[in-house]
């Protein structure tokens, strides 16, 4: 068993790095403070006896040898950046839960025959450069490291100046070398392990994902003088594709999902009709057919509101994430893992994507769920209970065991 | 006759300050580029000879004395601040033509009985620091000075604290002395007298105006694992308030205007359902009962809104500004000034606010107006003919005289 309290702690001492007054962290990737939550995240890995290796997006690979340090690795892992308004869980509880195996491993002095790596994997979000999992996308293969390297925030600037910034441009090549597993602990973020009483999700698949960013450019005028009818307002235009989104998600339920995130108003000022509008929009559906069919909705549907309203679009898909089914091997390792530990399960599919979603491209991949309360995260209430989150790195423990000396 | 070049020399002079690429003019309300426009004024009426007056609301008054000082001046002006993305007429030449009158007085060493003043308002844009004309409203006793010096950007800095760094924080008492006359010209900002043929709008009245602050709360949530059917998202619901606001407009036609200029959605994520946004209502009708009728619309069917999605609702009227019928005599000098210049006319009613509606509570008052390109205002490419801008200074320049000397 591994250390419930230890691991707690852990989580609570990461936490306070971006920690909010309402509870939740605000550590946006390569800021000043995930800078710092990797750093403290090297320490304990060192303190632990572990070999660091951190590669040219700033992935980190935290390594405990094995009998045969020749094997590929048995890998865990997820990552440590946050939302702007986001919990101390989402992503950390995966890595801190690597982190816990290799300390339990060490705490027993357990040898493994192939080595063990926790790893952290960079802007995961996507909330401060989009797309989400850029990094370990780089590492699959799926983005060459040139995209990589280049995503912007809204301000320009790019993830690969901000590495050089706070020192994480490594060296290491992204990618190329294999593992012999990969598994990565997160809590579920949505609502069903809770409903249902079950202590553990056993990820069997992970939904597909579009987003878009959309511009609408109509013409600012005066709010007083320019005449209803000629007005070509883009935030009405926003409006009406923000419902039109909404109800593309309602019609195809259930399962699917369709949000729009982020608006930026221009020149947003209350007596001047708007000029433009930027926006984003975020569709999901575990079916690739289905999710086919709400980008078509979309860009008819969209299409039309513009024409009415009279204005221009400039409309683009930035990132199309399929729907990945997991390794059988590697989800059966966790289904196993749970049930000689005697814990309530069921199988799900992820609503979120994951780092492990790209891996699963280049290595034997799967998932462990484990409760949150409310179901509720991207948000600073996001709260999971010491007990489940012990229970998840009690099945990676076992799960990693088992891989790493079969 | 006012001197064309001159009047258009000053005007792209001023304009350079805060001009922007486009060929218009960022000069926000306080800042310090409006603190440059304010001193180049000042400098210039100092040059013509004229005494400077600063109130406590950062108000400028310049004086031409008269033969008999002690009666009460004829005043003239407008405002320098502009939208963030604004023109160089709106305000501005309200301003200038004050001065070029004061110039053109010089020049024929005309003495008249009254003084006349060229004056400038603060904050009549009310971008920065809602509402509108909030100086002039200060002046005339619409609002009591705390409440004007109290007013907040988003950031929180108030006008009291903007005027005092920029220096502008006058000592002289807001309001409380009469004047004989107050004129105000403008561009039309919209597109009648353009679309006529006609060059000066003699202005009857001013249409009524109410603007609103909402704030609706759901609950942030990750835009992947939520279920759609138990989302509650604050930007669907401020999407159909948008929506509701335009068809309310529409409704209201002819005359009615309805405008969301302003959005703040967060936290802002793609990737994370909002949990609040804050947005602004501007409603505009020259009738008070539409107006009343307009109100209870959007009151009624924002709440149905916001009932249907399960959101929270802060709902304010921060300002009314009921329609304003100007002074009959005054109307008349501009329509016989316009007349005995042989200029092409029409009588109006503003579709914008102006400084002038607050000083009709105190002082006989009206406005003329001049065409401007498209109609367009509160846009970078706001323009006006050197011409016609002459041509509504010629009309100021007679209605003063006759006003000052009767
Ligand atoms: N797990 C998680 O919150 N990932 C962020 C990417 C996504 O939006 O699915
Ligand atoms: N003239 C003008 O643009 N005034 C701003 C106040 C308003 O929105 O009417």
């Amino acid at each position: 068993r591994t250390n419930q309290q230890r691991l707690w702690d852990s989580l609570m001492e990461m936490g306070e790095i971006g920690g909010t007054e309402k509870g939740g962290c605000c550590r946006l990737a390569l800021t000043d403070l995930d800078k710092q939550g990797r750093d403290l995240f090297v320490r304990w890995c060192e303190e632990a006896g572990c070999t660091i290796t951190v590669d040219r997006m700033g992935n980190i690979f935290a390594r405990r040898a094995g009998q045969d340090d020749s094997l590929p690795p048995v890998v865990m892992g997820s990552h440590l950046d946050t939302q702007p308004t986001g919990g101390k869980f989402d992503g950390v509880y995966g890595v801190l839960a690597g982190l816990e195996v290799i300390r339990t491993l060490n705490d027993h002095g357990i040898e493994t025959r192939a080595p063990i790596e926790a790893s952290v994997w960079t802007n995961e979000e996507g909330s401060r450069f989009p797309p989400a999992m850029v990094s370990s996308g780089v590492f699959a293969g799926a983005f060459d490291l040139e995209y990589g390297l280049s995503r912007a925030d809204l301000d320009g600037k790019t993830m690969g100046e901000e590495l050089a910034r706070i020192g994480y441009a490594g060296s290491a090549e992204v990618g190329g070398r294999p593992f012999k597993a990969f598994f990565e602990a997160h809590i579920e973020q949505g609502p069903i392990l809770e409903a249902e009483g079950k202590r553990i999700g056993v990820v069997t698949d992970a939904q597909g994902q579009r987003w878009y960013e959309i511009t609408l450019t109509g013409q600012e005028s005066h709010a007083g003088p320019t005449p209803m009818p000629t007005r070509r307002d883009a935030l009405v235009g926003a409006a009406r594709i923000v419902d039109l989104v909404n109800r593309i998600g309602m019609e195809h339920q259930p399962n699917a999902c369709a949000t729009v995130g982020l608006m930026q108003v221009f020149p947003n000022s209350r007596n001047v009709i708007p000029g433009q509008v930027f926006f984003t929009v975020d569709f999901r559906h575990p079916d690739a057919e289905v999710l086919a069919r709400m980008d078509q909705a979309l860009q008819e549907g969209a299409r039309r509101i513009v024409e009415d309203q009279r204005l221009e679009m400039d409309f683009e898909q930035i990132w199309y994430s399929p729907p990945v089914p997991f390794d059988r091997d590697c989800v059966a390792s966790v289904r196993q893992a749970t049930e000689s530990l005697g814990l309530s399960h069921r199988e799900m599919v992820s609503g979120a994507g994951h780092d492990a979603c790209y891996i699963s491209r280049v290595a034997p991949t799967s998932m462990i769920f484990v409760p949150c309360e409310d179901g509720i995260s991207h948000n600073e209430a996001e709260r999971a209970a010491p007990a489940d989150l012990a229970a998840g790195c009690d099945v990676l423990f076992k799960a990693v065991l088992e891989r790493a000396n079969d």
